[in-house]
């Protein structure tokens, strides 16, 4: 399995984009957000993997919450797999809990799926479908 | 600049080995610990990059203070430079605070240094040399 992608909550986007790209010359990839979920992204080319840079778009996004709760951070690791209703078929059958039981598009256009933290030893894990 | 590694910290490293490689399919390319620090660790292989699971080995290790205070869970976010003595000069003067201001020995046997969190967006960050 190959690491897609570690998400990175911060409180402003363009700030973090800033420090990323002059401390450690990371360029942007893409940008992208989610009115539903209330959050704003950009991704940060590090050499197979990216950097998400995650921040909130209102006070009652998820992203706020964490904010609130543990202050900016890491937040998720993604992982790229060729099928995604198989590997979360397969997830299910060794007992993980699955936050999304469906496929659903994520800001990079391609169907994800997130697995419960507490099913991967504290670690909130993406599926991200790259066929 | 290249993603290196991920730092995970978990309470039992067995069990975590287990739960990663039988879910994951990811196999243990590495296995280190430091008496000094009171760990020992895992490297994961994930396409590029790898996961490194860290767990204490005694109650006064600086993991033991993470796992108390939050859990299981994403601890460090590590890159590959070229050079790390250059590396750690640039990231002073862009004002970064180190906790490392000379390279130590990793568990891999090479140079490594870590950045304070409160410098990188809340993300405790590590450069590792790879000459």
């Amino acid at each position: 399995m190959k690491l897609d992608h570690v998400g990175v909550v911060v409180g402003d986007l363009e700030e973090a984009i800033t420090l990323y790209t002059s401390v450690f010359g990371t360029p942007v990839t893409h940008r992208a957000g989610s009115e539903q979920l209330g959050i704003t992204a950009a991704f940060l080319e590090v050499g197979g993997a990216e950097i998400e840079l995650i921040a909130p778009t209102r006070s009652d996004s998820m992203v706020s919450k964490f904010l609130a709760e543990r202050g900016p951070g890491l937040h998720h690791l993604a992982y790229a797999v060729p099928d995604i209703r198989q590997a979360l078929s397969e997830a299910k059958s060794e007992g993980l809990e699955l936050i999304d039981e469906e496929p659903r598009i994520g800001l990079h256009g391609v169907p994800i799926a997130f697995i419960h933290p507490k099913s991967v030893g504290g670690v909130l894990t993406e599926l991200v479908e790259h066929a």
